[in-house]
């Protein structure tokens, strides 16, 4: 028997990937529903709640473009923190800067991961068992509330499923307000925030509820083929800094000095990130564009 | 009863689109298999041969990447043909340029143009009624080589299908020296080459093919959603000039002095365009990258 998954994020268009193989896990934690398969054009498959969370084969235009722009950015990025991820796949990509102390990734539910070590070690790398990663199975926003993290991060990246089951309060001005609290003098936080063609309203107004608990709040794209509709928005906030302002030869030469590979991430990608086509443009309020 | 169609292009992967409405065409050519219907989150939809060719909501970023990247550059495009491109899309956006002169759309299908006129009137828009429009219902092969085409165009834009069907043909190392004979001193021929996603193949094939017929080859990046895959490939070919060059303040004032509006296209997109990911640029043979 063939088997297919359909993913059932939209009502009229959907993406349906066939099985290669027997499902790899398929269980339901206290806060959702955990599906991991192979497939034949898109590898390994993490499906949370009927969503595609992650593949093999695409994961990089995720991982890499909510991580290295920033911290390239950044340029001194030493504490860094991660709400959702329980993959691995960015806590790996912010581990390959050398000069991250600490990183502390918070994901809610401890059986993704469990079940990320076992099936998606090729995507996670070293991370688990690098001594800077702290890894806490609770939720990120008590987490944040408390006063200890009050100003402890250069980087803080949202890696939030879609506004649906655990992860909408991180899409509630509450949320916000912490991560905003949370970030040292020169940080960003980071969130994505769905895909333009077919989830416009939320990017409007997550850069709309940003603007409140931040200073400054601006838009970048990748694409992420598994995250269908094209574009996905990766919108940032700080308190002092602005992401996007870095020339190509700037950016080059600081990622020349960190020497590791990339598939999706290179200076040039990362400046062009910011072109937004006018469609999208329109759709992010005022003096954000 | 509820209707959904799903696409046929891949074996194991597919994006399935809910009808919204009765459908439009479901007709059968001597050449393809036409059909139209309406959808809820893509509007209205053209499928031939089982593979979505154009939808209304996401099309500008096929056509006007194909026409307005090359003709801001060249300058001066006063001929242009369209290979294919029965809907009109592109001849929509050629036709914009107020100093083009003449343009040829050879479709093979007389029955795409004839149904592309009557349901994506709203997409072609003031083309097919344009006195600089020539529309000629054949096989383009045979058109091209006719001599009194040779040196005729400054630009010729294949907007063909997936290589596969009718087709086929326009995928065939005769086809790219048919039309690097019908290229004017200074002209540029574009080429879809597929979603290297999905189709990395077709990229890798198509540049190193080209670079037998042209001079220069090259690739940029456009992303139409419904292109199922993320971004998709376009390739440029000319015999004595380069795509890729001018410097965003150049495209700027270019761009600026056409005075028309665009839904995708804008001068930051289309220098960014030409930023290729990394696991792209692989795709690419050698001196092409």
């Amino acid at each position: 028997m063939s088997m297919t998954f359909a993913e059932t994020l939209y009502k009229g268009y959907a993406q349906t990937i066939a099985l290669d193989g027997p499902v790899l896990a398929d269980e339901r934690s206290r806060f959702q529903h955990i599906r991991i398969f192979d497939s034949p054009l898109n590898g390994r498959v993490l499906v949370l709640d009927g969503i595609v969370q992650l593949t093999d084969r695409d994961e990089s235009s995720y991982s890499e473009m909510l991580s290295h722009v920033p911290m390239i950015e950044h340029g001194a990025v030493k504490r860094a923190m991660i709400v959702g991820g329980g993959d691995g796949a960015i806590a790996e990509e912010v581990l390959k800067h050398k000069d991250v102390e600490r990183v502390d990734l918070v994901d809610i539910d401890d059986r993704v991961i469990a079940l990320s070590k076992i099936h998606f070690e090729h995507v996670s790398g070293a991370a688990f068992a690098d001594p800077r990663l702290t890894v806490r199975a609770e939720d990120a926003f008590p987490y944040l509330k408390a006063a200890e993290t009050a100003g402890r991060y250069d980087l803080i990246v949202a890696d939030r499923p879609d506004p649906v089951g655990p992860a909408e309060v991180l899409f509630a001005d509450e949320f916000y307000s912490v991560v905003s609290r949370a970030l040292a003098p020169g940080g960003f936080a980071l969130f994505q925030t769905g895909v333009p063609h077919y989830q416009a309203g939320e990017l409007t107004q997550t850069v709309s509820q940003l603007s409140s608990a931040f200073k400054n709040v601006g838009v970048f794209l990748t694409v992420t083929p598994t995250y269908i509709g094209g574009h996905m928005g990766l919108t940032w906030a700080s308190n002092d800094s602005r992401l996007g302002t870095l020339d190509h030869d700037a950016i080059a030469a600081r990622f020349e000095a960190k020497d590791f590979p990339t598939d999706y991430y290179s200076p040039a990608v990362h400046r062009a990130a910011f072109a937004l086509p006018p469609w999208i443009a329109r759709l992010v309020p005022g003096k954000n564009r």
